[in-house]
């Protein structure tokens, strides 16, 4: 017998899924067709409302305390030189969150959806991946953990995204050990790096994937591979699961933690709604593995879950036209011939 | 000398528009640049404010009092069965967005943008145009100058958005007048017309066109294809440029008021954002033909605004993020090596 894991609770958390909330979804498609509309002519909206019911059992579904929760964390692998900004500025901006100066702090504002900042032990970076693995399996676990503090502010609608200088060096090698193809693939400019430096980014990326010789456990493969706010973001998009609370993902960090509990189960991220395809080359394909359709396409590619919140709009508009809508019946419009 | 003609006064609007914001537009990329955030890296949002910056001459553009106008009316090409829905439907809708149960309510409730109904003479309906033109010019005018009044609120965003079945086939008679191609092009399910029907549909659609013999003035080919809402949104897209307030075009109905203007000056529609391509078919060549690159592909197709109710979250956000942003130098971030 395998001597215990920290990870053996999480690898029963993916794989021991609430049933499928099959009721709701049929109470949500039954009701849909008697709303004051022509059927489908909400087009996705109606889709995310049907998988707010799948996710939550709820009919109606629900958002009325949406949070974003932006996890942010150090990174060692900048020493390697593969972020245009030093790794100072991951604390500034935290700051910066804190004195509301953000872009996300202006699009929750806006847009009235709560926000939290997780600081994940700035002053300690995980360590240069390329050289050693970013966690041992204890502190990787506890991480996760960690992450799911975020469901206990009571959110309806949790919105994932992240701060970390260097981190898209280090989604980028998630993506790489998980799905395959060559580091250049998967490496972009993240805060702006090009020519010989985004040369040099791939080269640290594809070091990193190699030291690991072809690790295929996804919770492995995010101990070696780090970081700290990606591994946050699995705990958080798991116990979101299991509390069943709908996720909106926002860009290419975040998605590699939804990547890392999609390979682990792709039905462990069901309830997870992908916000929006960044501006990063290789989010499009990140996306495509998992399957995924975004809601937007935008350009975006700031992360701090800019990207999330703006399509936290689209699904409170989705749960909003689904409960309060009239049906034909109750607003004596007449339906078709 | 021609005789002075109901139209003049729209020719010269369309015709003399208001000096370019160059000062405001270079303002706001000056801010931009300065913003903690990668330069770009809010993609479309800092487009878009760009957009309102050209548009208002404000720096910051400010996005208060967004507004949701839908223009309703009745369309006597509804008795060639080009709906799947009977007449008594609009006058029906217009109910019910007075008591709240329409898409269109929920969605300006949960993101806290105005709504106004503008009904146009529901129990006159413009003549079915397969056989006659729908107005005479100065009817068409007084409809055109009508729809300004939707900028009488004082709103800083006007969202339009329209109801009346029958629509859709008015719309493709116009982007066929105006565009070109067959009347198989542009004509779509609008309300759910199929096989036959929208055959038909395309028929009546292609017999209007015929009977106005390659009409090329955009105005008169509005007042020979009607409607009514789509007049008047044409006054009201003039009316705010006018006045320097940003447009945000809903689907496939509404754009065919934005393609009015375009055909007579494309200049006089660059206070406007496109909101959403629509699951219509035909409105991706719309907005291809008006070089419009819509913010969302949502596969909605219900019109009354929805798709620019949604859109407007996104332009407050854009709106909000420039405004509201502390800059590198505020913020005590460190900007880029």
């Amino acid at each position: 017998m395998a001597a215990a894991s920290p990870f053996d609770d999480f690898r029963d958390l993916v794989n021991l899924l609430p049933d499928p909330e099959t009721a709701a979804v049929e109470a949500f498609w039954a009701r849909d067709a008697q709303l004051t509309k022509i059927p489908g002519s909400l087009g996705r909206l109606e889709e995310i409302g049907a998988k707010l019911a799948a996710a939550t059992g709820q009919i109606p579904p629900k958002v009325e305390k949406p949070l974003v929760a932006v996890f942010a964390a150090n990174h060692g692998i900048t020493a390697k030189g593969v972020s245009a900004f030093p790794s100072d500025v991951t604390k500034q901006m935290v700051a910066n969150y804190a004195a509301g100066g953000a872009a996300i702090n202006q699009i929750c504002m806006v847009s009235d959806i709560g926000l939290r900042v997780f600081e994940l032990a700035l002053d300690m970076p995980t360590p240069d991946i390329s050289e050693t693995d970013a966690f041992d399996a204890r502190d990787c676990a506890a991480t996760m953990a960690f992450g799911m503090e975020a469901l206990a502010t009571g959110t309806d609608l949790l919105c994932l995204g992240e701060m970390g200088i260097g981190n898209t060096a280090v989604a980028s090698a998630i993506y790489l050990a998980l799905f395959g193809g060559s580091a250049e693939e998967w490496v972009g400019p993240g805060t702006g790096v090009q020519g010989e430096a985004l040369k040099n980014k791939a080269a640290v990326v594809a070091k990193a994937v190699a030291r690991i010789g072809g690790e295929k456990d996804p919770f492995e493969i995010l101990r070696r591979l780090g970081g700290r706010e990606i591994a946050a973001m699995v705990g958080a998009i798991i116990a979101a699961r299991h509390q069943k609370v709908p996720v909106v993902v926002d860009g290419f960090v975040t998605s590699a933690a939804a990547a890392i509990v999609y390979a682990m189960n792709p039905r462990a991220i069901e309830h997870c709604l992908f916000a929006h395809v960044s501006a990063e080359p290789a989010h499009r394909r990140a996306l495509a593995e998992m399957g995924a359709t975004p809601l937007l396409d935008l350009g975006m590619r700031l992360g701090e879950g800019t990207g999330a919140a703006i399509a936290a709009s689209i699904v409170r508009a989705a749960a909003a036209t689904h409960a309060g809508m009239a049906t034909f019946a109750e607003a004596g419009v007449s339906n078709k011939d």
